[in-house]
């Protein structure tokens, strides 16, 4: 007996009104076949903060990558984490600050030059529905590529054409020094002709600070030396709400937050690092600051934790207001 | 010294061109004062699976709470997890499955009549490019208000005309028993009207299925009594690749699947959840089930690792991707 149900006689009419023959083939929407806007925003006080989502890089790494391990437990961390193994899962979120007043980008993503799983930036940034010629300011917290390419294409155009770009100026020297560079392992000299594409032929407009300046009324840079020597984060005040900004204090949490004192290949003063590491995540899980991590796990903005053996970060609860 | 930088030049320029007077007194791009859509895409097999944030509601809870909790705990996991005290921060994700030849939405969001948190379910699906009348079927896990009361406006008016609305039938026996109604604490008879108030006028075209029962291709029933009578998740199944979707197996994860032997008052019967709560977590830790959960934060999908005291929700690391 034909089911002649007030829902199958609606959908037969609305399938005629389509004029597609029943029974029906395919869902009437197709897949979208690609991810939505990766786009949070939240308040610090009187502050507009915009997550912007870059994707991630999936970097090989071998028993060498991470000093002061035993290779099988990193392997095993990351396994627990449910990411990919032999590759460290390096998810990269941007920070867009709108004071009211200025349009402030910390950091600017790989530029789409580093990884096919990363560079949606751009897009993301237009899905916000900011135009890139309304950003009054980038400030940079160190020089690695993921930080600074953005900057540019890779035909080394401008992204941000009417921005004031600020750098740390311990990091300007460490990175444009030549010996520097010729002493660099050959892994690293990339890093240091990387720096030169980006900042040879607009030197004269890049501002150098140095810590504990105040780029914009309520982001005061702080100093994180260690993972690089210039390394710098930033600490952002509205009223009475806080959000420290901790660039790459520590590589993705679930393995350098959990561990705090391994030392990534990344970190050029592995010491030094694992110092401002535990000093910047104590204060924070101390004072139960918001805080955001450049590779933390998108929206990147959340908590501290100490536990017994290291920190936990505990994302943000997603909300539908700002 | 006025500092004529090419920079300053330029934005000099573009604010002449936009006829704003120097010195700039405001943002050229207001802050957006909303947030982004909450959609978030993936890929089970040959199924295109979109998470669509409905939002969260900040339930009052007091020392009665929770059965089988020292209530002092309780807080302090809250704190923990810096969710607010004194209320329990419930979120909701509803899941959309494309599978190829239909669009089917496993519960509905709160229809915007539960919390003003909640209740971007709707602005999440246009955000996603979804019509309502597209959706081809309705798959319901329970008869709690935050899973059924998307099926209608406040006015009673079907959200999704089209579809075809798949309830459990031990749950439809249970809350349409008047008996049961009768027999109800006072603050669950709520609970029964509401169920009248969406089903008394299509109960007539409400299909009923049985745990076990494939619903579509690939998406099969499966008892989770405890949470209600008629509680059921969803395992979904596309080539090689498998999402057991949780429903209420556990509410927010920082608590209850944290302590599974927890019993919020919302399970009908506390011994059978936790029971069913431990063996399906158990197997989802063992088999390494991608998961998603229905009060899971945002996106809600991840991974469940079993630790000494309980388990643990892993969220999915961001993918660019689809």
């Amino acid at each position: 007996m034909t089911d002649f149900t007030r829902r199958n006689l609606i959908a037969g009419a609305s399938l005629a009104a389509a004029g597609a023959a029943a029974p029906q083939a395919e869902a009437a929407t197709p897949p979208a076949g690609k991810q939505a806007p990766s786009v949070y925003r939240y308040r610090v006080g009187e502050f507009e903060i915009t997550a912007l989502y870059d994707g991630v890089w999936y970097r090989p790494i071998d028993e060498k990558f991470v000093r002061h391990a035993d290779y099988a437990e990193v392997r095993r961390e990351m396994s627990d984490a449910f990411m990919p193994e032999e590759k460290l899962a390096t998810p990269f979120t941007t920070v867009l600050v709108n004071t009211g007043k200025k349009l402030i980008l910390l950091d600017t993503g790989t530029g789409g030059q580093i990884a096919s799983t990363a560079g949606s930036f751009s897009d993301n940034l237009k899905a916000a529905g900011i135009d890139p010629k309304t950003i009054d300011q980038i400030v940079i917290s160190h020089f690695h590529p993921d930080h600074i390419n953005g900057i540019k294409t890779k035909d080394n155009a401008l992204i941000f054409p009417n921005a004031e770009i600020m750098v740390p100026e311990a990091e300007w020297k460490f990175w444009n020094d030549d010996a520097n560079m010729r002493a660099a392992p050959e892994g690293l000299k990339i890093v240091f002709h990387n720096v030169r594409r980006i900042f040879a032929d607009i030197a004269k407009d890049v501002t150098h600070y140095r810590p504990g300046k105040v780029v914009a009324p309520g982001i005061e840079t702080v100093d994180a030396a260690g993972h690089t020597p210039g390394h710098a984060v930033f600490a952002l005040q509205s009223g009475k709400e806080q959000l420290m900004v901790l660039s790459d204090t520590t590589q993705h949490p679930a393995l350098f937050a959990r561990h705090p004192d391994w030392q990534p290949q990344f970190d050029i003063d592995g010491a030094q690092a694992v110092a401002t590491r535990r000093k910047l995540l104590d204060r924070a899980a101390a004072d139960r600051t918001l805080v955001t991590g450049y590779h933390f796990p998108f929206p990147a903005c959340g908590h501290i934790v100490k536990t017994t053996t290291g920190y936990e970060h505990v994302p943000v609860l997603w909300d539908i207001n700002v």
